[in-house]
């Protein structure tokens, strides 16, 4: 018998965890289920046989280590900041590590040990990271054991709602993961390559610069920048590549309207206002406006954007200008955002999200510039089990399935950049109906 | 015989270390100059029988204890960070202290201290903060003497270039006190009050939010909010005022071509820029614009400027459009920009700053609606004995002298909102050219 520890029950765990215990009689697997609140682990394993849910609290060390020693692999969904944590108990503990968080400097200092003690402590193994990765490094390396060279990758991940879902909400988006990490996205500076150029972004510019995507059969998106485009040169080996550039993909017309609450300051996490219980939404707006007529006009004279325009009928429908009390004590301007975006952002019943990823490559293959372009899209059942949780778990789930196999040896600290782990994890990913298409384009 | 140690040599030294040898020999003072540089200490002398240069590194506790332990009084021009480290000296060899630098928490901390061992550590006591604190306080305990009740305060301070100085600058500005903070300036959000509602202007709003200024025969200037107008609230005593604003004050079409720079990106500290070495200057301002022309029509797109206006003539007047070679071999954006720009903002031999300062006060006077506007300027001799240097020098002489002749009584951390120090600094300010004028208004 195997033992699965999955640490975290929140909203990117159900098809993870339900992955595990539909397979879990064939492969004699018994799967613990740890969150800090127990309700929340006991509602994803209902009452299935091979799981068992548990409360685990990671400061509680004893605890923690004890659950851990227990197990043969960890399985951790919990917030980024804790993986070093997580992975200095499975260090002590001797267990295999996997989750689906970017690898931070901290985790990247565990990779001598881990290999020392035949750990595998496999990082940014979801969707974006994750699926992005291995199917990105599938066509990298495919073209490049065809002899051709690659001079430009762009890769945009995005996940939206589904077309059926709420078709009044004009931004065509909702909260599908962590609301807050919405409101912050794209703070800092956007860098990435351009024909050669290092190019920079800085956040107050992002929502403007964006990119057109057109993937075919499913239509027209657009894209910002991520923060760091560069380090994947090194990540996925493309050292002649004169244009790199990955991102954030939306439907059309979500970052100008997005970008109306970036430029007021709306998303500013630095400084608590003052006086929040006494504001409505309008008032939250107008503290970062000035002049005498209505909230909406002076955004509009201060935007020079139409009061019936594409921003304004987001910003309208998302009960920004409204009377209604903010509801809460304090907070910072993206606290205070989130909270008035969630009255409408939120999924409700029945509702499905929706992902959408998308590579191109340009490549020089026998002198002719050609071009392969990539993509893959999800939508999910329902607003529990959700595209999200679907693509950001079931790859956790293949790699801890082909790690009990035998079939990835690599050890340390390891991304699905790698044969061993992106084929057969992308192989079983496409009979689960999540699989990349593919179109070839000779440039002219 | 009384003994001062004034430290740092820098460009603000020139009028204090001045004005305290003119002074020496009518009152008996023997004045040593401490920089980390000996010969600036030197330069500032000069061959004074009532002045000693010596060096002087903060680092060294033993040195700089012995050397403020011969002294009776610490005027201190050092970057402000190194405040908190001077005081601790002072407290230890119970010496008073000087300052033109804004109060730190850590500053604030040593108030108990050093009322109970006598000492005045008097900071915050320059220009701007200083002259503006005084002149301010000297208005408002005016107002309130007779029964005034003040409704509304703005107040804007500007280091800029004398009108006859470098008359083909169209920025008519240059680098009169430290550059580095110029390019920093305003990053954060600003905060103020607005006729009643708390008001928040992000950075990336800043330079396009300005408030017109005009200085009776002075003419039209703009203004740009400073960090924290709320502040004042509590320290000049205005609790039913409805408007608080304090700003920074520039020539006319400065801020909308500052904006340009601060939009780009370009006042970023946050990051090392790739490649540094190998860039121009037009290089430089591409790498935050995209497409395919050249940099000058790129930008006039991307902020829908015209290349002949305002915006661009300044630009292109700082030489930000050129091929030259930055010269640096590393650095963040807004390091790169206060290289390139000093190569044109620095003070040439003969050039004249020149300060202005700008309050308007709104009050209630026995049912009606009144307004006092009060207002300097300086000019600079030339491009050592700047106004920048008189006046953030000179009230700090004057507080010394004070201080000697026992018309100080106050301890502990203080700033010049009290009227035995502004009473008597503002009367000899005056008579050294340094005058407030002052007219009151009716307003309907």
């Amino acid at each position: 018998m195997k033992k699965i520890l999955v640490l975290g029950a929140g909203r990117s765990s159900s098809a993870l965890i339900s992955y595990l215990i539909k397979n879990a009689p064939a492969n004699n697997w018994q799967i613990t289920v740890g969150d800090i609140s127990l309700a929340a682990a006991q509602e994803r394993i209902a009452s299935s046989a091979h799981a068992t849910a548990i409360e685990f609290n990671l400061e509680n060390v004893e605890g923690s280590k004890t659950a851990i020693s227990q197990t043969d692999v960890v399985i951790s969904l919990v917030p980024a900041s804790f993986h070093p944590l997580v992975a200095r108990y499975c260090l002590s503990e001797k267990k295999h590590l996997l989750t689906a968080s970017y690898v931070s400097d901290e985790m990247k200092s565990f990779d001598v040990e881990a290999k020392s003690k035949g750990l595998l402590f496999l990082n940014e193994c979801g969707l974006d990271p994750g699926i992005d990765h291995m199917s990105a490094m599938q066509v990298i390396d495919k073209i490049k054991s065809e002899g051709g060279q690659i001079s430009s990758f762009e890769s945009f991940t995005g996940g939206l709602i589904a077309p059926d879902t709420d078709p009044q909400n004009p931004w065509r988006y909702k909260f599908t993961w962590n609301p807050r990490n919405v409101v912050l996205a794209g703070q800092g500076t956007a860098k990435f390559l351009q024909d050669g150029s290092y190019k920079y972004i800085p956040y107050q510019q992002l929502f403007q610069r964006t990119t057109p995507i057109s993937v075919p059969g499913f239509g027209e998106y657009e894209g910002y920048a991520n923060r760091d485009s560069l380090k994947y040169v090194d990540v996925y080996g493309l050292y002649d590549c004169k244009t790199i550039l990955r991102g954030t993909l939306r439907n059309k017309g979500y970052c100008s309207a997005w970008h109306v609450l970036a430029q007021l300051g709306c998303c500013d996490d630095t400084y608590p206002m003052e006086d929040v219980k006494s504001l409505s939404h309008a008032d939250f707006i107008y503290s970062f406006l000035n002049g005498n007529d209505n909230v909406e006009d002076e955004l509009c004279k201060r935007f020079a954007i139409s009061t019936d325009g594409e921003e304004m009928t987001r910003l309208r429908w998302s009960g920004l200008f409204t009377a209604e009390k903010i509801g809460l004590e304090k907070g910072t301007p993206a606290q205070i955002l989130e909270h008035i975006l969630n009255k409408k952002w939120k999924l409700n019943s029945g509702d499905k999200d929706f992902i959408v990823m998308w590579h191109r490559f340009g490549y020089l293959l026998n002198g002719k510039r050609k071009e392969i372009q990539a993509w893959l899209t999800a939508t999910g059942e329902d607003e529990t089990q959700t595209a999200m949780a679907k693509t950001v778990g079931l790859p956790l789930a293949i790699a801890c399935k082909l790690l009990f196999q035998d079939k990835i040896r690599s050890k340390g600290v390891v991304i699905p950049v790698i044969k061993e782990i992106y084929e057969p994890v992308l192989e079983e990913l496409k009979t689960l109906g999540i699989g990349l298409e593919e179109k070839e384009i000779n440039r002219i």
